[in-house]
């Protein structure tokens, strides 16, 4: 047992820092001014491109990806560490790294699975941050905890896959840059439960497509996720070839893609939850109520101490996590990628809460980015499965040691 | 001791529980569309104003206000259910009624601190629903929970004063229709603690006004409440007649104005937290997951029965704090009223997020209130002085009595 | 609506307090010292009868019993907040008055349910305080939260009937005064589910009766409400007139006991919630740490305020209850009375244990009754049923109303 | 970075697991019912002696001591995963390998600070299990987490040491093996703040020590630490060669006593909270309840899924606080200490009140161990320190980088 990081883990969070600190958090107060101007929460403000040949020169790119012939090949334990650091600027620094959801995921999915058709045509403009991709599985009408509930049909005719069918919540939809979607619907309804599913490429011109809608998060676009879209599929046609792997094999592809994709997120989320304690420290010991610092307050201590406390615990959860995805596999990590579900978002909530009640008016809104972190939170607890869900399945596996 | 209410008040729940369920529920598609439509948040939807009409000839219309002689004169006891009772659509129903935040205050301060000339200029037309109001205390530079932490300026020059300084959440001066503001400032930065601070009206177009921008809550611009914006007070003159009371009052107006508008936010928070309730329940007996309603899962019923053991706690204790306001006053009532203030917010949050949860993405969406009434509810924890404000003055309080 | 107490009820209020200063709270410390020099939990320490025969002198007996008959006659409203009172002394101020449980809720049952000559034999030497009873429902084996799980045999055999079973948490029963049982058991397992039960009386001695040894409440004996006894009965013989009622009303009696035992047990909650409260000021007022008194700290103070918010919000809630078991009946009332019976418990627990922090090694020891005060309250939320059922019950209530 | 243990632990935990399924598992009834018999909680049960016994023959003894000359030499994050083991069984494990509170940390300090006459004379009787010992620190008068306070006094008086005070909570003195007291008291109470203070060997048997009685910890003895007494020392004359290391270090020594001890007593909670989380689910898994067994509920699921959650992240903390007092000391891990004294007993008492409420009656009496375990847990809220205290100083800390 050793609770340091490797050498390679700490040379590139040392990289990763710097470029932070030099280029990320300068930048923020940029975005949000070219954004604001531009009028357009889709809007690709320049600065972004910026840092994305600023993290490429500094070799800071595509380090998400596991597999080294298209990505630094670092281990899930490696990552961890570095997408948490990407959390502290989370509306810049994933996609300057080329390391922002839902492409990351989609990224993995067509590595693993794609054809080398499908990988050139998508895989090498994502990989390098020339487009932006959608992941299509939730839908409105049912409860998408429940996999085999999906009602979006895809129907084979001839050398034609013929799609129909409404997906809700398809993040990166939104963003002008998206050109392909990644949609899971049903090729056989009389399969197995589980075999029933199919994941086939969408190209956003294909006739039929309607982006109906970008959903709101907490009043937010969530633009640096390319929004969350709703759209129509309707007799939407596409080749054969579109199809990622066998049909019937949607639902192992979509729990290979959800895994790694939780860890990221709960490592983004204590990044989250750092950046809003620096920030809250930052303030209190500024802030002066009453004659003197917030700081000296009690009930700001505890506040600080209890976050540390939980900051510290549920890191040290995800990074087992990711050691055991490294070492027995997802499915071995089973338990553990639940229990940090369920652990991750409920802490960063409660901490990013506490940073927001210190500001005051100014925590809920623009002027920090608390409140928008705290929605991403708070989403994240029901996002990907409801926490009471995961927690369902985490207790049968408890109770069956014992019966 | 009895806990039903009074005829009066039975009555008027009645007449405005049909108001709610023939007028208001149908009404909040419409307007939801119609903003939409309009693609402006600060446009001003028709069916607001058949609402506010239908209102009037309805006999609901000012309720909100004790004088008699300008409105329904209800006591805070009556009056506390009917304001529940709006908390339910809190977009339209308190707009809808007159009782809308921050006019409901800036009116009863006009009515009974204003001047004759004061109260026809502007009490009418706001007791008429022809303009809104602003009220201009919040500054950005200062933690304005200590009133003589305040740094906005009003300067006697002849017969004029002369106002410099910059204000925030300045609530209902986004909305077009304001006309109005009332703001609040040193006129004496060397009298006593509490006899520093004045009031004074000031015309949204007086020259020296500029209204900066609009705060965002949790992502929402609050169009219902007006909106809170930033604004800038340069060398603002205005005719000495329109200082509202005498020099050195404000503190003590501003006292008599958060009082009752405390136990209303308090109110409609409890209106929220039963829609949300409701929300809740009929989500859970709708949705099927895993085979069954969620209704049958027992952490849900677990959420239903302690939100419901919640409201009824907090509505118990805000009435109670409504009949101390009304038999031995708002000083005599201070405890109680901090008291509400720091239970009822925490309470709606807690059942709002339940709700939220049970809807999955659409709880966080534009597609169901829930998301818009958490931020109010979140926004109510910090907003009037932050809950620890009011725990350490109640405790202090508290300590007095065994010392 | 009215928030005030009657005027017999204030009376009766001041007469109690009067007592409290005057006689109980300096019999506390006697009364410890008589325990512990006796050696014998179940000693009867003559400071008791003191207090009781002082109680009768002040008119401050069987003030529970609404049975004008034979006690004061108050409704559930007035007694309510003198049951409060006695909480603030709970090992000593109910017995003091005669108002302890189990023995309230027994006399309450043969005052309403007792034969005349039940009533001459046990209900009048319970009235007068010389005796003391128990009250057997629960048992080891099954769930006692479903009352159809009960497995005791109450069996008519000529004049008499024969009973077999095994109770335990058969409160009352260890204490040596104990001469009555009230025992449930079901006389016909065939009939409809509520219909099996009988309820029998049971005197201490008789053969087929053994007391196999007193339950431990976190340690405690629970002397002050008789002990918590498991019991064997084996072929125990009584005479058909010591069945209460009519063969198949056990349940219904049952559920009558059970309402008001229920907000008596909350009430005096209530009042060693605030007996904390007061411990917990007075320790921080005292005690000195790092240079300050306790009192200034941030965090003790949000325990003070906080505790003085959850104490009010439940004593609104337990006289709401009294008063809807006046004016609508026990049964009218019952999802308030789950309610308080899930609200209360928790509150003075979350109460007592800050005042168990503040006071340190002193809280969890015999020092103080902050310790044992706990363990009744935490008890509370599992016994007469545990939260979980009451609030499954009530959630299916108010899931009711929208479906 | 690695989370599997070292061989060397793998194979302990093994034997430890192996001694407490054949040996200790079965001596839990044992054990009480000698100890019922005996009719005194300071008996010595001849099951303790015999574990002792068998634990030595597997090598499972005195595992605790870091110093290879006296004890197994392993590493705090050795000894830690073993720690946690013993909790599962608290109330026999520790003693039967001789690895209980506090003689483990009174061991410590004699092995590292002891003279060589000490030694010899007290500590090798206890590393043979044959006598236990008392550590004298905590005072009734005074806030004890604030070591300035102690009033204790030390006196020189030509070649003896002259002791006058009272202690309490002087742990494992009621136990009448307990033959040797560690007291800590001034010496020079004009010294500096950390160097006023001293320890000094008191015999149990020397005159003028007065064991006046032992607290009880929620109704218990506590009898597996040796209960916690509180004890006059009323000119208690010793030799100087009593004390230990020079004058003035006492508080230096008390330091470094309280990092290991801190951290044995947050593995042996984890361990508590594992026996809970076993016991809740052994009983939901049997106990039937409306039908189905109490495993089926949502309510206990969620228990049982947060109680795992929470169990992993607290162990992980606690796991690399070992890690870093074997690489950078106990100084360099105060702040990991801190944090694990705040999270981990909050932990246990979280998961052993879930496990208490499963049992209902069963769980808050004599036939479960929960709510003795729970008392334990509640009580290292405050003992060492309260989390009070350790927040505010982890909050210092915190603030401190960004200040």
């Amino acid at each position: 047992m050793e609770f340091a990081y490797d050498d390679r883990t700490v040379e590139l969070r040392q990289r990763l820092e710097a470029f932070l600190t030099e280029c990320v958090y300068p930048a923020e107060p940029v975005h949000h001014e070219q954004v604001a101007a531009a009028g357009d929460p889709w809007a690709r403000p320049p600065v972004m491109e910026e840092l994305k040949a600023e993290a490429r020169a500094r070799g800071l790119w595509n380090l998400f990806l596991p597999d080294a012939r298209y990505g630094a090949g670092l281990t899930n334990l490696q990552y961890a560490p570095l997408a948490e650091l990407t959390g502290r600027s989370p509306h810049l620094a994933p996609e300057a790294l080329n390391c922002a959801a839902p492409d990351t995921g989609n990224m993995e999915l067509l590595a693993e699975f794609g054809s080398e058709e499908q990988r050139k045509q998508w895989l090498m403009p994502l990989l390098a941050g020339e487009i932006r991709s959608a992941f299509c599985m939730t839908e409105p009408e049912v409860a998408s905890s429940d996999a085999t509930n999906i009602a979006t049909r895809i129907t084979r005719d001839g050398d034609h896959y013929v799609i129909n069918g409404r997906k809700w919540w398809s993040s990166g939809a939104m963003d002008p840059r998206c050109e392909i979607f990644i949609v899971m619907g049903k090729t056989d309804p009389d399969a197995d439960r589980h075999r029933q599913q199919s994941m086939i490429l969408v190209p956003r011109d294909t006739p039929g497509v309607t982006v109906r809608r970008g959903m709101r998060v907490f009043g937010y676009s969530d633009a640096p996720h390319g929004g969350h879209a709703e759209i129509d599929f309707t007799d939407v046609r596409v080749p054969v070839d579109n199809l990622v792997g066998e049909e019937g094999t949607g639902f192992a592809i979509a729990q290979a893609r959800l895994g790694p994709g939780r860890i990221h997120h709960c490592m983004r989320l204590i990044g989250m939850a750092e950046r809003a304690l620096e920030l809250l420290c930052r303030r209190v010991l500024d802030r002066i109520a009453f004659g003197r610092p917030l700081a000296e307050q009690g009930v700001v201590r505890e506040w600080i101490a209890e976050s540390r406390v939980r900051i510290e615990q549920a890191r040290l959860l995800v990074l087992k996590t990711a050691w055991l995805m490294d070492t027995v596999g997802n499915k071995g990590a089973h338990s553990e990628i639940q229990a940090i579900k369920i652990a991750t978002p409920l802490m960063a909530e409660w901490v990013i809460d506490k940073a927001i009640q210190a500001y005051g008016g100014a925590g809920v809104s623009q002027d920090t980015p608390l409140a928008e972190l705290w929605a991403q939170a708070r989403t994240l607890r029901l996002a990907d499965g409801p926490d009471e869900v995961h927690r369902a399945s985490l207790a049968r596996r408890e109770l069956r040691r014992w019966s």
